[in-house]
Parts: C-alpha cells; structure tokens; sequence
C-alpha cells in the first residue's frame, strides 16, 4: 500500500477473494455533530464498514477515507475524529491507504474497506434454507438505548455505560465472521446495522425463504437498563446500529454452535421457513413481523 | 462479483496488485445540479476516478458507488445520471460491484475505483529524476474553457462542442497509461485533474525534484475556440479537470515516445530539474509559476 499517488496500492493474499464494501456516514443523517463525541464518529465511520467484512467472513486489509469538512472542524475536530479513527484501525488490523478530502459546510464521510477471504469461503445472504436455525450474535437493542440516552443529554461521566458505549464505539464481529467462514457452519450469514425487523426480511429475500422469530429467545436488554418509555422486546425488534451478525445453521450443524465465542453470546432466534412471510411467535401465538428498523431520516426527525 | 450481499467479491488477476482510488463528487463543488446533465454527472463521477487508475498504469476492474439523493431526483433525473453512468462503465470495463445509497438534501456522490495492475509495474509519482523530459497527453485548458461555456448558458444544440465534450465527457487516458507501465517508459506519471499548475508540483514534491515548463510548447487550446477574456497559456498552466496524463520520460528513452498515442497527442513540455522550483520559461525568459489550478470553491464562487 502507498499513500500520495493517484490510486493506493494492495498485494491480495495468493488463494483469496478480495470484499469491497462502502459506507456513508454523514452528519444529521449518521450523527449528530453537537451529540456524538469526534473520536466515536472517528471509530464508528470504519467500525461499521469493517462490519460488513465481518458479515462477509472476511479479514480488513486496508481502508479509503473520503472526507468532507468545514474549515471549522479542521482543528481540535479533526483531532478527535483522527485519535477514534486511528484506534478503530488498530484494533481491526486495517490501516489506512488513500482517500480523498474536501472542504464542505457539512461533515460527509464515506469509508471503503478492503478485506479478503479465501476463495470459495465468503458467508453471502442467500444460502438460508427452510429448516435451518436462526443465531444472533450479543445483546440486540443495546445501541439503539444508547442511542436514546445520548440524545437525552447524557453526560460524559457516563461514557462508561455500556449501552452508550455500545451506540458510540460499536465492535464488529470479525472473529466470529472468520471462524463461521473457516468451519463452513453458517448457510448465511449479513450483519445487524438497521435492525432485525428490517435485515431479516433482506437475507430471506437473498435466500428465497421466510422466517419465524421467537420473542421469548430473543436476547435482550436488560430490564434494569430500561428507562421507562423503552420495551426491551421492541428495542430488540427495531433497534439500529448493533452491529452483531445475524446467521443461519443447517440442523445438523448446530451442535457445533456454542453458546458464547470469545465472550460473545450466540443465541438461536427463530428457524427458516418455507413460505415467504416474517412471523413473530410468543407464548404460542403468531403475529406478523413488519420492518419498523433504522431509516436515513431517523435522526433528523427526532432532533 | 456480486450484488444483494454486506460487500463485493472481486478476484484479483494472478501476479497483479489491486489498484484503489475513491473519488467525491458534490453538488455545489464538483457539479451544478442545473447546468450540468444527469448523464454527464454520471459519466464523469466514475470517469474521474478510472483516471487515477490510468495515472497508476492499472487496468479498471469494477466500482462500488455511494449516492446520496434528495426524493425529487429519484425519476427522471436518476434515469439520466444512471445512463450515463452505465455507458462509462460499459466503456472502461468496468461494472458496478456495489455501493450505499441514502436519502438527502443534496446530492453526494463517492466513487470507488477497484483495479489491476502487474506486480511491480504500477507507476508512481515519485520516480521522476532531474534531467527527465516531462510529457503531457492530449491539449490542456479545453474542460476548463468547456466550464465557462456551461456558466455562460451554452445550448443543448452546442453539446456537439468539443471542449464542452471534454468537460462534460472526459475520457481517462486508460491505455496511455497501461502502455507506459507495461513498457517501463515513464520514470513518473499522475493525472491532471486540478490543472498543470496545481498537479505538478504534486508530482515533483512526491519525486523531491524541481521542474521547468516551457510556455511556448505546451499543447494550448485552438485560437479560433477561444472567447475574448480566454486566454490559452493561462488556460492550459491552471485549467482544471482535462484527466490527461503528466508523466516523465528519461532522456535515454524519449526516442521512444510516439507524436501521438491512439490519436492522443504526447508533447514535451519541459524538463525535470534538480532545483525544488517550478519554473515557466517563454523566449529565453524564465519566471516563476505558482499554483492557481482547481480549489473546491471555484463553482460556488463563480455562481
């Protein structure tokens, strides 16, 4: 890789598959300038990206950053989104190798991330079969509480709230990603970005098939974390921004699934149907399960 | 390659590096919304980035886009630009892999580029030696006159005006390019996309030389295209976004650069020199040249 041509330079590993992935991450549509700190915007802007690596059962290689900014955050901004961006690289192994930059009365980020798997072991959406058992990765609804406690004005003494935590410096799932793809385990495999209700019904759609959810499986937020007006099941539902990998597991493949990977929770949700349709069962009673996830005008509308 | 999953495959070419550039291009500061055409925006946003690719000497695989869209410019004007976009693509052989899109105020649009090249025959910036001969491709100035013509109201009946062509269409130099890698003949090469002005102090920094430009021989826009407050030298030092190639040539291997490459003129402008200056020399007489090519508040302020 080299920085300061015109195109950044990179040796793909002999026997893998390049993954390309894009994502925008934009101000009043991603984040909030005067609610999230420049150091998350710095972590999650590639945090999320790799995620969608993660999905893929890939590993980050390197990463482009196109970055637009008023002259006014070229300062002390600047610093804080450099220092979270500089960490999340480290973290996931993915350093930086070109981009573009701009000036721009809004702050507009666009991350591209370079990963590789080997050839012929990519997870995909589509490889979902009626039978198979539905797993999650952590604790669902987490980011969009978090989410909900930053936009009531939560105070820096409680960066270390988990659920805060969770929302402003989310850890995508590269481990469990790789090893899914290593062990040829999942059948497919997408991550958790604009919620279950809304990312469910995209990798049934891949795969040509529906889905039953259990409400009662579904891990959710602690109940001593809920504020009043949230409902941990919808949360569990809607919720954006959680980044854990949502998979399937033919039958006789599930005992190889633990109960927890690297400290991370796996929980069978649910189970692959035939008939095209998304039902949500309780206590033996079905209903159906609409999309009321993430859309791109959340967060203006609640400002 | 594949569409619907969390990222793109790609397989890379055995025995090639993966080439990779992103590129914005922003209402406001890369286009007009109402002087530019859909199509043209679509053609050029990844015209643009397929020349950093050439400047590279890399062959263009596939790119992912990231749009952003106001809901008024999800018909018709969406039709166009993706028409556009669709014939550059077809034309530089290069597919769409994926991408992000997103609802806006403004329209946004990042491009990634994803290429190839042969191991150890990517050109760079820094290779250029005191002594080289510098070269350009084509006629430089054109696409900036083509910009004022646009300003200035130019008909749809005059689209057939080459320099708006050029500004509107621009072709990268993508088998210029792959030929001076593949035959080693350019010590150093990159695009002109802000003007000879502002890029070749780009590539003399990255080479850590010096250069003259020689203002008689510099390949100027025809008299007879020019308006009354045009004037072609200043055209050719400082107009913007032409996507001809710069490179230089030692002098040991100049013999063996054509007039014309696939009908795409190839002039020595000057000469790499040890001295970290640029230089403007005309009739015998030498100033010195400054930098004054693209900034990305040139439409907003010419509005």
């Amino acid at each position: 890789m080299s920085i300061g041509d015109d195109a950044a330079l990179f040796r793909p590993t002999s026997g893998c598959d390049v993954v390309l992935t894009c994502d925008w991450f934009l101000e009043g549509t991603h984040f909030l300038t005067e609610r999230h700190p420049p150091a998350s915007i710095g972590w999650k802007c590639l945090a999320r990206a790799v995620s969608d690596i993660a999905a893929m059962g890939g590993v980050p290689k390197c990463f482009l950053l196109s970055l637009a900014l008023p002259t006014s955050h070229t300062g002390r901004w600047l610093t804080g989104f450099l220092q979270g961006l500089n960490q999340a690289a480290r973290q996931f192994r993915c350093p930086l190798a070109g981009g573009d930059t701009t000036r721009r009365k809004n702050i507009l980020i666009n991350v591209t991330v370079v990963g590789v798997v080997k050839t012929g072991f990519a997870l995909h959406r589509s490889g979902g079969k009626p039978g198979d058992i539905i797993y999650v990765s952590g604790t669902l609804g987490e980011a969009e509480l978090g989410l909900r406690l930053l936009r009531d004005g939560a105070k820096k003494t409680t960066m270390q709230n988990p659920l805060l935590r969770k929302h402003l410096y989310p850890k995508p799932r590269l481990k469990l990603g790789e090893w899914l793809a290593e062990k040829k385990l999942a059948t497919s495999a997408m991550d958790l970005s604009d919620g279950l209700s809304s990312d469910l019904p995209r990798l049934c759609d891949a795969s040509g098939v529906g889905a039953t959810v259990n409400a009662d499986q579904l891990p959710k937020v602690y109940k001593s974390f809920l504020t009043d007006s949230a409902n941990a099941l919808q949360l569990a539902l809607h919720g954006g921004d959680d980044y854990e990998l949502l998979f399937t597991v033919s039958p006789n493949q599930a005992r190889k699934i633990p109960r927890a990977f690297r400290g991370v929770a796996l929980t069978a949700i649910g189970e692959v149907t035939n008939e095209r349709r998304l039902l949500l069962a309780s206590q033996g009673k079905f209903s159906s399960l609409a999309a009321r996830g993430w859309d791109p005008f959340r967060l203006a509308k609640k400002k």
